[in-house]
């Protein structure tokens, strides 16, 4: 295993650019990977660091600045990832305000395939006497204090990002995210996995909910998500309008309205993982998403088929809770709490489904794991998922 | 044409500091001139980007880091700006909070002789619901995504400063801005241009306004504001005191509140053009702005006299609308849609006097758009301009 | 006397590192000293400058961009300074939001051995019709216009880093603060002298407080905090709780609800001036403060003793005025006011203790300024120091 520390804030280690590539980084295992970083200059993503990971087949890019968010991916070709209006990204959070625009500042900078939403809080913005809980919480425009990259010289020669995020202060939060981006020469996975540690000497509370955002070519007229539903629970009255078809997706239709549907998956009696699919309309491109149902038991499908230059994504979004505004969640118990020394760890696999025969093997598995049980749809939003009437 | 790019976040380009001048610019003509571009340091000026541009008669400085503002100008030992209390600009946007003070944060960061106002909103700061929409909005807080210099080998062998900021983000704004600021070797006069774009696939909303700010040698003492009245409106009981004598300006004046009019300026039949001037006591140094009225069909009178270091300035503000909260605006027809595909251009010149014959001139031309109509002056705030009572 | 330009904003300087050490500084005197500056890079820390002053015998950091804050200091292996939640520091306050939390945003970047607390505010946040005024103001995030490093090669030798910030903008703030913060070789001192200066022509107000924190060793289970004492006030009802033992601190405890206590202290006859100490159990560590009782007449004892990693800290904070919100603090008389051209200056030593005799002595010093008078204790929080009832 060779490490290569980039930022260490508690060492005054800091790499401006890094790069190595093919047998440089230790076997010939990695003929045509490549790992580098450097930073970015000019407009809004001016001092933002980017780490850029090929594999042979899956590339993608990771920004230390952005809480270690991962901006873009692309397998064969095709971009995994989103269209945002926010084109000049990605954004270095000196110039992102939280509290702007009542709350729903985050916007601003977010143009991210992941983009993770917590750990104070996430969900919709609310007020709190003169507090504003802004939208999707702070983690994604904290700067990690720590990143390194891991390659392994020993098979199955694994490739880590390792970064490490503080959101914790006086008074206030005390949870380190220690992340661990992973993915091996050739495959067409990465592995996004989420250590939380409480930092203080008293228990903490925290929301994660990860925000994976796709648009085409997996978003597409006739592009279907598919999972092992056990509950099904529209948000809200504007997706009620949608639930007949809530698993389809329509073209680009400029000044659609964004449709949220809450889910309970199934999940297999082993491991407990679930695993949920986008696909196009022919079925021969797909991504899918597994992971353990126990780390994170929520899961918000987020359908944002607006015009293809308003931001025409749908969003992907397994969590520990749903992102109402905190105060619903904490009162129906889906805030977690980390006592003293606790830890929380999330981990979810990101896979890139090129060809038929791949979309329709998850397809498969999400047919075997529905088959425990039949799917409820609830027709309106519904208690403790969603606030009734 | 030779075209210098020194920013453009979508291709990775930035450049950190550039210098050419003279002959080296393509051609003998260019004798005298010069174009730079460096990078700020220290304090809360570190990391904003300085354009400076020197014509041989007229120099001035563009600053992409805040939204391709003007921050300074010069003509024949002649400062073309003013004084501001926040004396260690330009300030990075990353330290301007915008939501500060009640709305008002952007003062923290003006000190220019050219702030953008707009473009979601511009005017008074305002609460509507949770929201706080602040002071002249977040143009001027916005770094440039692309920057380049274009240099014609050919006369007139102009010198062109372009820059394209982007207000624009999922479920909100969705304006580009590209300005192209130019000016020609010799010449007193430098050009603005802007062209403002839908880059969504929906109707967008927008509001300009031109802060061109003004203070010594042009402010002064029994300076006067000259301009081609159709109509002057007194925004409020404040500026009501000080009707009799609008035109002329006071000395630096310790606790004097600022004033301001409103008008509907005369232009002239064929291009539409209209012109304000700003001219020192004495009528040998002025400053003029010439633009089309239907792109800008409202101005502005800004008058702070106020104690020399407190901000002894005056604002002629060319705009599409009136500095009002932007619901009052929207209510009287003066917010602006863009179409999809949509844009809207808006051209100023700016034009230093510095002579008698200059100002004398300027004062003719405007005397002979007066001439086609009587100046209707209200004596106190109305509609739809103001708000009464 | 050599002077080094580290930052100077008006003229374009700015230097990126700097280092002397030993005879090089001037003189053998020198000998065993060093300073130095430069420029921290990754997570929250990200540009920002400091600056590191070794006499010797005492080393101490200094942060301009965090307002001339001092970061930590240490004293014969000893830490002075605390273990702040905020690990990542020194926070750019490009990162800082002082809004967020309710106005509590301050917290964020707060790790520093002193944080000053101003200048149009300082205290506790409160909320003016849609201002919210954050807690403890804005100078602890406002970057340095100008750092300087003198050093006198005459006895005794004094090193003096001098760094101007101003908080000031139109209709608002208008006070630079110019800082010089000295040691001489070999001492176990620093003065910490500031000038505020009225850059307007109006009178302006301000606020000022020395936030100075300590945690271990200094703090710990049986520390005492030791000051002549004219009279004490409790803050509030949970400061009431732990009268009887104010001046005594128990061990980390998480959970632990901070007490703070406000205080008029005695001064000698002559030059007015008083002193404060925190001293560990053994009282053969101490830090003491000492400062003129005219220039910073309000003291307020913050005890903080919470758990180890929960920010285990207490405060000692000279101050114009009490952290009471500032309407409270106006009403009473405690915001200064700077008239034209007026100026207000704070000077303040601290001294590291570093045995018992040390300590002891400060402890007599203490003894003979208490026995001009008993010290008046309230029971309850009272008027015109804080809220009653």
């Amino acid at each position: 295993m060779r490490t290569f520390v980039l930022t260490d804030v508690s060492h005054d280690a800091w790499v401006e650019s890094f790069a190595i590539e093919g047998e440089a980084l230790g076997s010939p295992a990695f003929r045509g990977c490549s790992v580098a970083k450097r930073r970015l200059h000019g407009g809004r993503r001016e001092g933002v660091d980017l780490i850029e990971i090929d594999n042979g087949a899956l590339a993608f890019s990771i920004i230390p600045t952005r809480g270690m968010n991962i901006w873009k991916a692309s397998c064969g070709g095709d971009r995994i990832g989103w269209d945002s209006p926010t084109a000049d990204g990605p954004v270095n959070p000196a110039y992102v305000n939280l509290l702007d625009l009542g709350g729903i500042g985050w916007l601003a900078g977010f143009d991210e395939l992941l983009a993770r939403c917590g750990l104070m809080s996430n969900g919709a913005p609310h007020r709190d006497g003169d507090t504003i809980v802004p939208l999707h919480g702070r983690i994604a425009n904290i700067p990690a204090s720590y990143v390194a990259i891991h390659i392994d010289d020993k098979p199955p020669h694994e490739i880590v990002v390792e970064g490490r995020v503080d959101e914790s202060f006086l008074f206030g939060a005390g949870v380190r995210m220690t992340t661990r981006i992973s993915t091996v020469p050739g495959s067409k996975r990465l592995t996004v996995r989420d250590e939380f540690e409480n930092l203080k000497d008293q228990p903490v509370e925290m929301q994660i909910l990860y925000h994976w955002n796709f648009g085409p070519p997996y978003l597409e007229e006739g592009s279907r998500f598919v999972a092992p539903v056990k509950t099904l629970i529209p948000r809200d009255p504007r997706a009620v309008e949608g639930l007949a078809a809530y698993d389809v997706y329509g073209p680009p239709e400029p000044g659609f309205a964004e449709q949220a549907y809450f889910f309970e998956l199934l999940a297999d009696g082993d491991a407990g993982k679930t695993v949920a699919m986008l696909r196009n309309q022919g079925g021969d491109k797909g991504v899918a998403l597994r992971y353990p149902l126990a780390q994170l038991p929520c899961f918000t499908l987020w359908k944002n088929t607006a015009g293809a230059r308003d931001g025409y994504v749908t969003g992907l979004e397994p969590a520990a809770n749903y992102p109402n505004p905190r105060p619903f969640e904490k009162a129906r118990g889906r805030v977690l709490t980390l006592p003293v020394n606790g830890r929380h760890v999330a981990e979810t696999v990101l896979e890139a489904l090129d060809d038929r025969s791949a979309v329709a093997k998850v397809e498969a598995e999400i047919g075997r794991l529905q088959a425990h049980a039949a799917p409820v749809v609830h027709l309106s939003p519904r208690e403790p998922f969603a606030a009734e009437g």
